[in-house]
């Protein structure tokens, strides 16, 4: 299986969120990619490959254009106030306070397109967005010129970013964007199976009241867990969409047993659906000692996964997202890749 | 006139807010309302009376019950979970997402309940809160008794506290409780006139459907101010309280030029309503040395704000809210009281 990759991820880096009630580095860091790369080329899974370049075209296809436009200007406007710390909201237009007049402030501008204070801004983290964007979208090329299945080894991650809004360490939702070029480049129906342990907010958001792409979750209950406020069972599609979304919470503790039989069931709700091509939203902070995660699943159950994912027999385009105990998110996001191709 | 407060303020305490994208210690700390009261002594403004006890039912006029019930226990559920640090949310249910399901996590109630990062949570902030309001009752209670004016000396503030969110360090709105408390006493409509630097947004929510409270407010634009998402002038009220709500939002730079002719219109609006009782939200934050503001009133237009007040010919409750430049603090609102008595 070819992975795309680029360094340009690494321009992403030294940025804090909020978590806890103080200010921590980020969960999210260069070295997450490292690890997948490096084992990646450890176990020979195969060529390591630069993206292509590609306009915003494709973004524009999920995201809003003034969305789109912020993420590229936030860190000058930041900047340009004159201060160095990571550029982080403050305020967010919740209930009860206006989310129909764009401000002008870049601080209130960070609210008005975030969920949290988890995506914040580096002088490089535009460029890594942009090229995780790019990852996605060769990857995703590969498997529509016949690959069976590439991956794309995105940094930063994609799948809490919504139509207009990033949060959670994601800023344009690579595996959104994927889905809807696949549909663009001729694909009748498109599966997106999320296997992060967080809720895939920004996916569900973005395909919520279509028909043409499914999306599966399965995923730490949002009752206690982030994103909190999307992913209940009962969220099952609007309008033409409805019967297209399919979430699969799970209670903090689960082990292979209950995570492996809600696979099954997502699995098989994929194939019943008989997409063109399935997109798999790769997180592995399912592991049981993932820093920020409550699952239990280990290092053996990985290949298990991909396994699964294989026996639908579609054209499969993994695209990375979370994964937070990082010395294993390499044996483990990998362990997947291995478990799909077989070895 | 005479002044209500508590020390039991000084049990909110030590807590930390997200700003600038750094975590800073909160600017709304004990030592304000202690120069305010200070200040108050030391020109003789009148006796300084503690609050009566009030039981919470005149909170649950203008707030959810559960939201009122989390305030009360946000700090112990906190604590549980072995952290000490403030309590602060780190993930809000905006667009996109529910905020139709409340959550059971603590860090999600926290977003599930606030509009930032700015209103933290230590072990005496519940005690703190609840003193604020009972100062606001008393107060009130004086007025109602035939005192032309009285002065509540509130903190925690509370005008950014909505039905069912707290924020810009505002938990239960104070002056929107009086507000009610005095309707509920058998005032016929009461207005309140919200003179700090940012705008009421908790009030306005509140009051926005009904006639039989006036609102007005004058306040930095919030294109570019704090609370970002209300506040514009387009905003006159909704069903049975169109007209009912001024909004005079005012550039940065503002002096008391532009000032002193949006506070004439304010009072205007005030007298031609021609209500049973003022409530004036009392911020100074509107003063040339705010750290966190940027209108540029100076200590001499203090005293000029009360004496227009006093003007209206009405019961008025003052109910403190914002100023930052703490060493001012007192000589600025207490200004403001002094100009109403025509000192």
């Amino acid at each position: 299986m070819k992975t795309i990759y680029s360094p340009t991820h690494l321009r992403h880096a030294g940025h804090w969120e909020v978590a806890g009630g103080t200010l921590v580095p980020g969960f999210e860091k260069p070295i997450r990619a490292e690890y997948v790369r490096s084992r990646a080329e450890a176990v020979g899974l195969g060529p390591i490959l630069p993206p292509s370049s590609f306009t915003l075209d494709a973004a524009l296809r999920v995201h809003a254009a003034d969305y789109v436009e912020f993420l590229g200007k936030a860190w000058d406007m930041w900047a340009a106030t004159g201060r160095h710390t990571t550029a982080l909201p403050m305020t967010w237009p919740v209930k009860g306070l206006r989310n129909d007049r764009r401000p002008e402030s870049i601080d209130a501008l960070l609210g008005f397109y975030s969920l949290d204070a988890g995506a914040g801004f580096q002088a490089g983290t535009w460029d890594a967005i942009r090229s995780s964007y790019e990852t996605a979208l060769t990857a995703a090329t590969l498997v529509k010129g016949g690959e069976r299945a590439a991956f794309a080894l995105c940094r930063p991650p994609g799948h809490h970013a919504g139509s207009a809004f990033c949060g959670g360490y994601c800023y344009i939702n690579n595996a959104a964007v994927a889905a809807q070029w696949f549909l663009d480049q001729g694909a009748g129906r498109v599966a997106v199976l999320d296997v992060d342990y967080h809720h895939g907010n920004g996916t569900q958001e973005i395909f919520y009241g279509r028909s043409d792409v499914l999306v599966v979750n399965i995923h730490g209950d949002p009752a206690t867990e982030y994103p909190f406020f999307l992913g209940y069972a009962d969220e099952t599609g609007a309008g033409a969409g409805e019967g297209f979304n399919l979430n699969l919470p799970l209670p903090w503790g689960t082990d292979w047993t209950d995570w492996g039989a809600a696979l099954e069931a997502g699995c098989r709700r994929v194939a019943d659906y008989a997409p063109d091509v399935v997109v798999v939203s790769l997180g592995v902070d399912t592991f049981e000692r993932d820093p920020i995660s409550h699952f239990r699943l280990t290092t053996a159950d990985y290949p298990k996964i991909g396994a699964r994912i294989e026996k639908l027999g579609l054209p499969t385009l993994f695209v990375m997202e979370g994964g937070y105990a990082v010395e294993e998110i390499g044996v483990n996001a990998v362990g997947v890749l291995e478990g799909f191709e077989g070895r």
